[in-house]
């Protein structure tokens, strides 16, 4: 097993809670499940969104989505990150007050929806992205699933959970778990950001769908090459061609599909001789 | 097969894409993706969400949307359902000014927020719920299950898209697909408002997590059995208590999980006679 910097934490009892119910033969069962709670994040004093979420690293949950809604930008000063525990709040605090939130204040006078001013905001950022050139071999490829797959993780002890891990070459080096959608790699943002971990040579792999907010996602992190288990949808495909990412998907055992940047895909091992998945893995397919 | 009021089109060329790429051989390949676009959603003047979609069933999915917000209660007079192809816009307009417009305006002047106003409202109705008492017999389950794995789907022909399904007994009724999260069993909802086709002795298979939104979601549809491929979050046990709404996991071949409303199963059928699913199912396992 590598050495991650963070991984998850499936022993953690804040995470999962046990609860009792019965089986297909009417017997009683306890089981796992992983905790959501409803987090309210806020730029200074503008609430920004209520997400649902398991709980850990909340600054880094909560910087990584501003950051990749484009809401705080590289300039912008953080001179604090505040955890409410007792109220679920997570405050990020900057020098000056933000661009983003000068525009809010305008738009809620208008027509009152944060959403629509972001999204503008992260298309704009996105048009202008360039990204890393840098290669993922297929070996690395192959060992990364291998190694996420075996890893200890609250998807395998609890289930009904996304996982994201941001890898260098065949290395996973940040594996963050959330309920939410995307939390797992905003979680991931927040945490480079902090640590000042850069993202040449980065490999993003994800659980979850490649879909247009993924893509983005990736392209504001500014990682070059995104990975999943599941698949894809046709404007997250075109987006990633847009911005040249390299976007493989439906990786399981030997197989992979790459529908965008194949030009950074690096053919150094033979299919063949990759094990497929055990069982144990197959229901990780997830959508 | 049974026949269904609505069933997937895996076949409509409006829902799909067909991308070129590349696969472990180094091979090309070609590959059906299902499409995503953003829809914007207003209540007569106010716009309320962009949701990403497949796009069909748009005055489906706005009206469900807005039902299962609480935006709509079940007093508002509907006066029409506009949807503009050109911008992807669905306007639902009623008599007056709804309850919820009235408070959003008075919201946008404070803290310009329009989710969380929506999500204390559904709280509201959510704990006020009484749902229908049924039955689901677990031959049944099984039925479904196999009938709803068995039909063409987007989900088959493209993957990366979640299916939701109404039944009734052992008959599924309405499938609804879509790449948004919940959309599908907007979609669903829509249309049973529209249709007027009543909750009771209704069960809801989804594809998706059983987290707190899908609780929330059924309950406010008044259905009292939600059935699931996929885990569980706490939360979403916690409220399904609450309401006492029947939740049933972990649903695949003869397994499935029970965590609350148990009373309403009956166990009519031998576990060990049912077939496991073939493997182009189990990539359905899904989070």
């Amino acid at each position: 097993m590598k050495t991650y910097l963070i991984q998850p934490e499936p022993t953690n009892p804040m995470l999962t809670e046990r609860v009792q119910g019965i089986d297909q033969d009417n017997t009683n069962i306890d089981t796992l499940v992983p905790v959501e709670r409803p987090f309210t994040l806020f730029l200074n004093s503008q609430e920004i969104v209520t997400v649902m979420t398991i709980g850990d690293f909340p600054e880094d949950l909560a910087l990584g989505f501003l950051l990749n809604q484009n809401m705080l930008i590289r300039d912008d000063i953080i001179t604090g990150i505040e955890y409410e525990p007792d109220v679920d709040v997570v405050i990020v605090r900057t020098k000056r007050k933000t661009n983003y939130e000068e525009k809010i204040a305008k738009k809620t006078r208008t027509s009152g929806c944060a959403q629509g001013t972001a999204f503008g905001d992260v298309m704009e950022s996105f048009e202008t992205a360039i990204l890393p050139e840098t290669t993922i071999k297929t070996s690395w490829l192959y060992s990364l699933s291998k190694s996420i797959n075996g890893t200890p993780s609250l998807y395998l002890s609890a289930g009904a959970i996304h996982g994201c891990v941001l890898c260098q070459c065949d290395e996973p080096l940040i594996y963050m778990e959330d309920v939410g959608r995307h939390n797992a790699v905003d979680k991931i943002a927040g945490y480079m950001y902090r640590n000042g971990i850069n993202s040449e040579n980065k490999i993003l792999y994800t659980t979850g769908r490649l879909t247009s907010e993924m893509v983005i996602k990736a392209v504001q992190m500014q990682i070059s090459i995104l990975v999943s288990r599941s698949g894809f949808t046709a404007w997250g495909v075109e987006l990633a061609r847009q911005a040249n990412l390299t976007l493989i998907g439906r990786a399981k055992g030997k197989r992979f599909i790459a529908l965008s940047g194949i030009h950074r895909i690096e053919y150094d091992s033979n299919p063949e001789e990759v094990a497929e998945e055990s069982e144990r893995y197959q229901r990780k397919a997830g959508r």
